[in-house]
């Protein structure tokens, strides 16, 4: 068993890095697949003022065979939280220091029958330590299938890592709703927090769920790859984007969390759409 | 002097109601100058919950010749403030009552050279009583010209007010800035708020703003209305609306005081564009 937090963070924050850079060869490997004449990744890397406190490296491919854009995002930071943001974050209230490492995958599809999909794992560490994350799927258009294929692959991975994933789905469904138009944003997930019984145990699942979101998209996308739409839904998925932007602005804690950690705001906003609407 | 709460809620909510009437009305003048086939505004009438609590009137014109979206919102509500909402309006933090009463104008062009424009006033009563608004204009495309132009008449309905105009416009670039991108969102204006020394002279000042956003509005239209525009400049202002999406779900005042008053959803996002890219 491992007790030194030292080692916790590398390990975790390693296998983030590894994860990213496994993504960004799938997801470029599925738009070859389209189209020899295909898009890559372009990388940016980014610090804090300070340097010492960390950044991230993101990554962005947009305009592509099938993603309209979407980004996959690594950092590792550490700092001082604001005092007036201390509360929010356990273990923080007292001296407000924290380290946190972490991926997030936004992936925003140009066919509009496929839903956009989310991804995010992270270890953070204050005067407590524990993971976090989840998957959810954002569909433009009704697709029954495809939600209960989800959930049956999210089970299974919860089940092998002895967790209860009726929990974690209602959590996704109450954490992905926006109350001013009493409406849930996507079609659920998987939404954890605060996991700090057994850090093995926990960062298996953590693994686990990573290699998950990477078969369950790859799966999505390769079902759709050749279902045929118009400029209609194409409108439909911009107003469903415009609900996306609602979410994330008035509510995710992950944008706040970047904008109140000193991130950067091109990381922190690669989760935005590309273009939405409203009526 | 007028010393009955009762009549100044009735002078100021006619007010709004007829300035509403009026902006449409000469909005319709304008898109008919362009081509006889012009839109109109639709209508859209709202109540609370709570009927007794109010609701408002809400014009909105969409894909005109000169208007992208165009919102003219008239709303006169009354109700109780939640009990964490309250210490953020004045005069509410013993039993959280207000009654407010205002008008807002969001306009966004088609016409990426021309600016959006805002413009709002409102009275507010709880245990205090007092005006507030502004006129603010956000840009695609730097125009100094049309910036002093913007600031000459601005200072003159301050002046014959006897109003600070430099104090406002203070305001005004502290209150539309984006912290998270260190960025002023539009190129100034006029903002106030707590306005309650001299009721007749502030609803004077309240109704001279209201009629001068008319005329700078018409103004920068006609002035611009044949000034040829491409699809790269359209990308441009499409990138500065995603600027005002952000403005308007991350900080914006009126948007929180509508979620948090049981406002009417379309209606307090009626100031978003029609569309927005972020890069």
């Amino acid at each position: 068993m491992i007790k030194d937090i030292e080692v916790k963070k590398k390990l975790s924050s390693r296998w983030f890095e590894y994860l990213q850079s496994e993504i960004c060869k799938q997801f470029e490997l599925l738009e070859k697949k389209v189209s020899k004449k295909s898009k890559v990744f372009k990388k940016r890397i980014w610090h804090k003022k300070n340097k010492e406190e960390g950044g991230g490296i993101s990554y962005i491919l947009e305009n592509g065979n099938i993603f309209d854009k979407v980004g996959v995002n690594k950092s590792t930071v550490s700092g001082k939280f604001q005092k007036k943001f201390r509360s929010k974050i356990m273990g923080a209230e007292k001296n407000g220091q924290y380290w946190a490492s972490g991926i997030s995958v936004v992936a925003h599809m140009k066919n509009p029958k496929m839903p956009a999909v989310h991804f995010n794992t992270r270890f953070i560490v204050t005067s407590k330590s524990w993971f976090g994350g989840g998957i959810d799927v954002t569909q433009s258009f009704k697709d029954k299938k495809e939600r209960k294929e989800l959930n049956k692959k999210l089970f299974r991975i919860c089940k092998i890592n002895n967790k209860n994933y009726q929990n974690y789905r209602k959590w996704c469904d109450k954490y992905f709703f926006l109350p001013h138009r009493n409406e849930i944003r996507g079609i659920g997930g998987l939404f954890f927090d605060y996991e700090r019984d057994n850090w093995e145990n926990n960062f298996n699942f953590v693994r686990n769920v990573g290699i998950g979101f990477l078969d369950i998209t790859k799966k999505i996308i390769l079902k759709k790859i050749n279902v045929k739409w118009n400029t209609k839904d194409k409108e439909k998925q911009f107003l469903k984007r415009g609900r996306y932007v609602e979410f994330n602005l008035l509510y995710d804690r992950g944008t706040k969390f970047g904008l109140n950690s000193g991130g950067n705001v091109e990381a922190i906003f690669m989760s935005l759409p590309p273009n939405a609407k409203w009526k």
